[in-house]
């Protein structure tokens, strides 16, 4: 076969060899002009490409009026529309799963609560309302609704930052219940105007840094409750953190405490690897937390531990939500603050959600409007920050068992908020004896599931500059705290962004044998540079954050050949092509820029010739007059046309 | 030519179909995948491309230890180098190019400084020392150093939001010392982390309609002088200022000074048309302001028309600038203050400067090292802000005169420093009873200058969102403020650029007829799609922020041909071709999204095949084991050796 498309090509060659001079006028195929786009049509394709990206209105096609109310009613509340195909089968998968995720989440709950420096109760409402909000108005099957650790600490350090929790607890939960009404309008806002690609800048490396972060936090924070001290710091970075403990090891590490957290973190941390080693007994781990409470309460009931400095959880309100609409600031200084906390942890929620969201539809393979996602997580919160709970979404571990034992619908966080709801109206008072270290213990293994060892691994093998986005994100909360690990992550994955069209790859290509192909000689050592002329590829759009640069650098790759060919004594350049493939756009910028480019090669004797540009960069060209300098007979469809034009003889070589 | 390439194809295809089936084993070629790069290799070339692109390092190399110390000191101070050969011919054309800018200058010193809210002879002080210290260490040829109008109202307008100057006329000064100082810092440090390409995030046409928009702004500013208002608003928006007009038309008109600056900012604009005309009498508009200055005060003089409201200049200041170093914020408040202004005011002013010498430069092919440059700018302005000057940088109107007027070398700048020395130690006194007015005439003819319309055309011509970012800059600068235009502009050129890298295009392709080429069919409509397969192209690197979107919708393209080939009852898609000649760069949310993207196709029985993954995505995707999910046989070298093995039917159809 390699042996024949050698014939072929020579051939070929043959060909033109024999043609007559005037190749000009018969150019293999000249290359297209679009045809000139109205502004409006093209400002509105770039609106629906920006905001409609996919096509949300596909299914109102052609419908009639009253069919199209009735899926725009389905569209906001997807119950309606999946509720008519529910039967027994798949309430029996939601009963079990909901069963076994709201175990696993009410322990969780009084724990995570602490973390957001609020009562044990408000993690338990958290619970409650939101889950029944997202299975009316949410998509995803999969996932489980509830307090997070991680926006819980978030939400804990913002607020604390602004109010002292212990001195002043009404107005701190006040501002709680103002940044949860914020962080809910904030979605529900990014949905609606269709601005939920914004998450996307947060990159998933940014993502597994910075949830390896604040697992580690979280963790040094349990160390306060795993160690029974009192007196602790409230910084969260591993400095501070580590004085408090050591500093208060000789009096104040209550012994009685860490034998019983040290014993039942054993117990999860077991229960978890068995769950690990085989899929089938997922619901050891899941049930583990809420054993390890019964024990451990019962343990410290009988043997009245409490007496020996061992910390119980006291007291939890009884009885469902009490209305908090008239505690969120509307009005005075921390309206602004609560805006300010609502967004980041509105936004820091979605984040995790969205992410939780599409992994479980990609792997039952449906479909996941991101979008009206974020209206039904917005309004969750809305409607949660009016009955007492703080910013809920999805969580990570809790999604994966409601997965795992078998969820069908939203319906398993119905049945979830269901137990929490008699919960809150019989058992909390059961709750009393629980002791704070066996809630340490929970919250400790269940964030070590959020180090994600594997990708960090995996992004460091991909993408060196990925992982120094992870890597800034985890240091900056580990050594700092979760604000700064944000910022960095977000700096850096920004940087990224517009270091990608600053500094653009840019490459010389040559020649593959045997082929008209032209490749980068980097990648492809054996090809071959054509004598006389350079072929430089610019790897991006021309745009005025790099206009100069490409200029110059083509300018540098061109010194350079000559220098190369001056030293050896061969004949200069003549010609210089751009293959234009990757150059997707321009820009005033970059045309000035070719322009300049053309004129400093007019005074070294280079011809400039262009090779492939794709549609919207030849109607500038055109519209931009540049076409007529550089000649329109110097614009081809290939690299390999150019080369027949400019460099005939090149053929015969090979 | 057109016929015979049918016959080849044909033959080719024939070829390939008397081919034995196993075709994946005589692949007509290979996809490159570049050797392992180390790490440090990796990081450091990114860095230099980065930081070092111009590769200052170039002339170093190879050199003796004291020829590289003696190339050091010239590449700080360039006038070690070129002043070897400096002679008699060239200081012919700088000793004109010089006298004709110093009598630009002095008028326009005197009227900018009022811009900036500070006495006439801070003006003139900016246009001694500046240009000494820039003649030493610049390295444009044809820049003409001094204050400038914009910068002069930028200062003037973020000073006065701190200070009132006429209050506190002290602090005022003080302040504006303290901003100097930093942005001189500010520039030296961008040119010494060779940062200077940040100022390329300033596209040309924000700064196209910053300008413009800040030359309106000056010329209403003018009125003032121009009408004889005294009591007139401090706010530079144009609503603003009309109502402070017309308020004041009925009583605060001085009609004896309108009649003076009428008269002569028609004479003014006649020199600039006479200029504009011929060439040859560039130096008719270059000596106007000064003519008119003279004319003006000797009739001020004789008339005695300053009895009559005309208002004059009365004082300025002999003698040259007493040191300030003493007067610079270090501490304190102010310190602060001062750090953000210079800031804002230095980069804009390194814009104006490093535009106007690259501008020269390219007209007369010489080169600019940006980075240097910006150093020798900071120097300038440091050692400006310890002699009583404010922020200076290079004047776009009177470069072009210095160049005009044959300017050789920087020489012409220490020209003019001469000539301003003499006049601040002998000639203060004669601008007495300049009228200024004069000084506003002068003003508005040359801002008018910076009203670049044709500029404006073009960009809307070329480029829209260019367009968009032009008129929010200038409509922000005249309704609102310079800061609030200089925001506008600097955002939506950042929208523009991560729009880019959100939204990338994507394209359906199809084969050219009579041609091995796969072109956009929107492009090409001729172009024929192949049956059963779809070939997508990709525009942009597969970053974290686009990998969901490329993902979906290259689903979309998908779904939209099924639908299609199902109304047509024609056989289903079997193949998807993602041709990658433009995805430059993948990370791993990148990695992730392709790997979704092939398990989706999965699911619909549609083979995943790549056609030219550049050197990066080759090396990523090998990294990441995704080589082997897609299968090393479909990834190929080309779209079309892609549908050899995808559609070898398809051969036959064309």
């Amino acid at each position: 076969m390699e042996g024949r498309s050698e014939e072929w090509f020579e051939t070929k060659e043959m060909d033109i060899r024999s043609m007559p001079s005037s190749r000009h006028a018969s150019l293999p195929y000249r290359v297209g002009v679009p045809p000139k786009q109205n502004f409006w049509t093209e400002f509105s394709s770039t609106v629906k490409e920006t905001f409609f990206s996919d096509d949300p209105l596909h299914s109102f096609k052609d419908q009639s009026r009253s069919r199209k109310f009735v899926l725009g009613v389905q569209a906001v509340f997807p119950i309606l529309e999946w509720g008519k195909r529910y039967n027994l089968t798949k309430f029996k998968g939601d009963l079990i799963a909901g069963l076994t995720i709201a175990s696993l989440c009410i322990p969780q709950d009084i724990g995570y609560s602490k973390l957001a420096n609020l009562s044990p109760q408000y993690g338990l409402y958290s619970s409650f309302v939101p889950p029944l909000v997202y299975a009316l108005m949410g998509s995803s099957r999969d996932i489980a609704i509830g307090p997070v650790a991680v926006v819980s600490l978030l939400l804990g350090t913002l607020l604390q930052n602004e109010i002292d929790p212990i001195k002043h607890p009404f107005e701190y939960r006040r501002l709680a219940f103002t940044a949860t009404f914020f962080a809910g309008i904030t979605q529900a806002t990014l949905g609606i105007l269709r601005l939920g690609f914004l998450i996307d800048f947060l990159s998933h490396a940014a993502v597994v840094g910075f949830m390896g972060g604040a697992a580690i936090t979280i963790a040094l924070q349990q160390l306060k409750g795993f160690l029974g001290i009192k007196n602790f710091t409230k910084k969260t970075d591993i400095i501070s953190v580590m004085q408090s403990i050591f500093s208060s090891a000789s009096h104040g590490w209550n012994w009685p405490t860490i034998v019983i957290a040290a014993a039942f973190l054993v117990f999860l941390l077991v229960a978890k690897y068995i769950g690990k080693k085989k899929k089938k007994l997922f619901w050891v781990p899941a049930i583990a937390p809420l054993v390890s409470v019964v024990l451990s309460t019962y343990f410290v009931y009988i043997t009245h531990a409490e007496k020996k400095g061992v910390q119980i959880v006291k007291h939890i309100e009884k009885g469902i939500n009490p209305p908090s609409v008239s505690e969120i600031y509307f009005t005075g200084d921390y309206l602004l603050k609560g805006v300010k906390i609502g967004l980041v942890a509105g936004i820091i929620a979605l984040t995790e959600a969205v992410a939780i969201g599409r992994t479980f539809a990609g792997m039952k393979d449906y479909q996941i409007d991101g979008n009206k996602e974020m209206v039904a997580l917005g309004a969750m919160n809305i409607a949660g920050s009016m009955t007492s709970c703080y910013v809920a979404t999805g969580s990570f571990s809790r999604s994966a068992v409601n997965y795992m034992a078998g969820c069908q619908t939203a319906i398993s966080n119905i049945v979830m908020s269901v137990v929490v709801f008699l919960t809150l109206q019989f058992f909390t008072p059961l709750f009393e004896y629980t002791p704070n270290a066996i809630l340490s213990s929970i919250i400790i293994s269940a964030v070590i599931g959020l180090i994600d060892y594997d990708a960090a691994v995996l992004i460091w093998k991909i993408d060196k500059f990925d992982f120094i986005a992870c890597m800034g994100a985890f240091f900056g909360v580990v050594f700092a705290s979760v604000e700064i690990g944000l910022l960095i992550a977000v700096s850096i994955s920004f940087a990224k962004l517009l270091l990608q069209v600053t500094r653009p790859r840019t490459a010389i290509l040559g020649k593959i044998p045997r082929t008209n192909v032209y490749r980068n000689i980097q990648q492809y050592p054996e090809a071959s540079k054509v004598p006389g002329v350079v072929i430089v590829r610019v790897d991006s759009a021309i745009y005025f954050s790099n206009s100069n640069y490409i200029k110059e650098r083509i300018l540098r790759w061109l010194t350079a050949e000559e220098e190369q060919l001056t030293a050896a004594g061969l004949p200069k350049i003549q010609f210089l092509i751009i293959e234009m493939s990757p150059v997707t756009d321009i820009d005033t910028s970059g045309i000035h820029a070719v322009e300049e480019l053309l004129r400093s090669l007019q005074k070294r004797d280079v011809e400039l010739v262009l090779a492939n540009p794709g549609p919207v960069v030849m109607d500038k060209v055109h519209a931009s007059n540049l076409a007529s300098l550089i000649g329109e007979e110097k614009i081809f469809l290939t690299v390999a046309d150019a080369i027949q034009t400019c460099s005939p003889k090149f053929a015969e070589v090979v």
